[in-house]
């Protein structure tokens, strides 16, 4: 099938695009960009001209960052194509309402993905946790902003959720894995004195669970979860890619490469099905702690 | 039927207490407060000593602030008990997700209240609203956190919502009469130094609807909105009590006295119903405001 990528920045040329090169189901018809473009695809710098030139693209991806991303996505909708969203689906949970009834409406498809629930050890883990009861867990998210969206300044704007962009793929993965549905008890809020969005943050859930969330970590990158439960101890490491029981290795490996081509998948199933998918809970999670947060200032922030 | 109020503060005394009084529907069996307490009416301080020692009283009524209402709420609903919530229903979404779905487990209902919504021009409003095109609306929403919570700490806490307490009101009207749904676009928040919530608030929503809250007015009040349309200006003033279109007085007076008998009146239908109503669209527009918003600080706050 046919797809547009919108947004041809640092995570469609690193993930969506190869991700869409190997896939069977998956035919790369066109880009939209300001500035980015793929080698031999047709390029667009504006979505409207796109969707009015290529009515043969039946679906469209979109990897633009939070803010600006709602216009194009009603755009996308409104023309009657399939729609795929990067994490975070949008900047507002008001605004995936508005799509998902748009979708509805239009009847087709609209599916908001979380790559990190496709890690290869996230369902293992899922299933091992069904039968056991939480007695604690604790999340470490720490990883250097420098390295992964290296001079992206939206980040940290009002909207662009600082450290909550990675720190939501966690929250995705804690969403999916855990057997009862979790609150947010409290929160801790770094706000560099010079940037409008955290750069680190300490939450704490239901169920003695706590995470910490930084953007500030250079040398080794730390993705974990661990949780104890009445049945032993469970470890997610490595973005959710490596599941340990016990200190004793069970699933996965240190490889994060497989999240792109499964949600890609997953995607042609649910236009084959016709059927929608906007989960908000990674997202409700994320709005709690910004409501609910105490702020500290902390030293500015520069790339 | 027999009703127990929980939180005898402010707004227990002020509003809750009298349309209890004045309802054929309902008789105040018992209250539970760490301090309050009303006249002749059995006074617990412990919501669980209370569900044990009051089999017969099938209702529950919450007036706690908001961030220590989810565990009272939770054993309401835990011991098969109907229950009934002030504005906001929580300190967080994913709480109010988890009340809703456990009222479901149980069989029994949740009211998650917006008691501005039963104001007396609101109902007029959106049947007026229904059939036109907005162009425009402007909301201030401007009163004196001195009067109206004197001495509350709580709401300048984190999790508290400083001047989205009342804010929310005008939002919870908003969310009822807008014939299109409403997205939020962009947030500025005053936080005083000396506080963890904004006291004034200036959003811009889509549709061309912008809304000032302040929790500094001195003075005369205000709870005003107005719209203009394609079918001319409606102003809806004193919290959705006064309908005006044109300029000209259609409906309502300065009275806001009718809202907490009619919320009280639709609880017990829902009751006799086996229905369940928590539209949370108010609240997740706050989270949107906090999660969008760029913050300012202002000078400190002492009440």
């Amino acid at each position: 099938m046919k797809i547009a990528l919108v947004g041809i920045g640092k995570i469609a040329l690193d993930q969506h695009v190869p991700a869409l090169a190997a896939s069977p189901d998956w035919e790369l018809a066109a880009t939209v960009s300001r500035h980015g473009r793929v080698n031999g695809i047709e390029a667009f710098t504006d979505i409207h001209a796109m969707l009015e030139a290529r009515p043969d693209i039946p679906v469209v991806s979109l990897c633009l960052p939070p803010v600006p991303r709602f216009e194009a996505a009603q755009a996308v909708l409104r023309a009657g194509r399939h729609l795929m969203l990067e994490k975070p689906p949008g900047a507002t949970l008001a605004e995936v309402h508005i799509l998902s009834d748009l979708a509805q409406a239009q009847g087709v498809t609209i599916f908001a993905t979380w790559h990190s629930r496709m890690a290869m050890a996230v369902a293992a883990a899922r299933d091992w946790l069904a039968g056991r009861t939480i007695q604690g867990g604790r999340i470490t998210w720490r990883e250097d902003v420098r390295k992964w969206h290296p001079g992206q300044d939206w980040i940290f704007e009002a909207g662009g959720m600082g450290v909550f962009d990675p720190g939501i793929n966690a929250l995705s993965i804690l969403t999916e894995i855990l057997p009862e549905p979790l609150r947010l008890l409290s929160a801790d809020l770094d706000f560099p004195a010079n940037r409008q969005a955290p750069i680190a943050a300490r939450l704490q859930f239901s169920q003695q669970i706590a995470a910490d969330f930084d953007f500030r970590q250079e040398g080794p990158q730390t993705w974990d979860m661990e949780f104890q439960t009445d049945g032993g101890v469970l470890a997610l490491r490595m973005g959710g890619n490596r599941l340990e029981i016990d200190g004793r290795h069970v699933q996965g490996a240190d490889d994060i490469m497989g999240e792109y081509p499964a949600l890609y998948a997953r995607m042609a199933g649910l236009i084959a099905a016709g059927k929608r998918e906007t989960d908000l809970a990674p997202m409700v999670l994320v709005a709690d702690a910004f409501t609910l947060g105490r702020r500290n200032t902390v030293a500015d922030f520069h790339f």
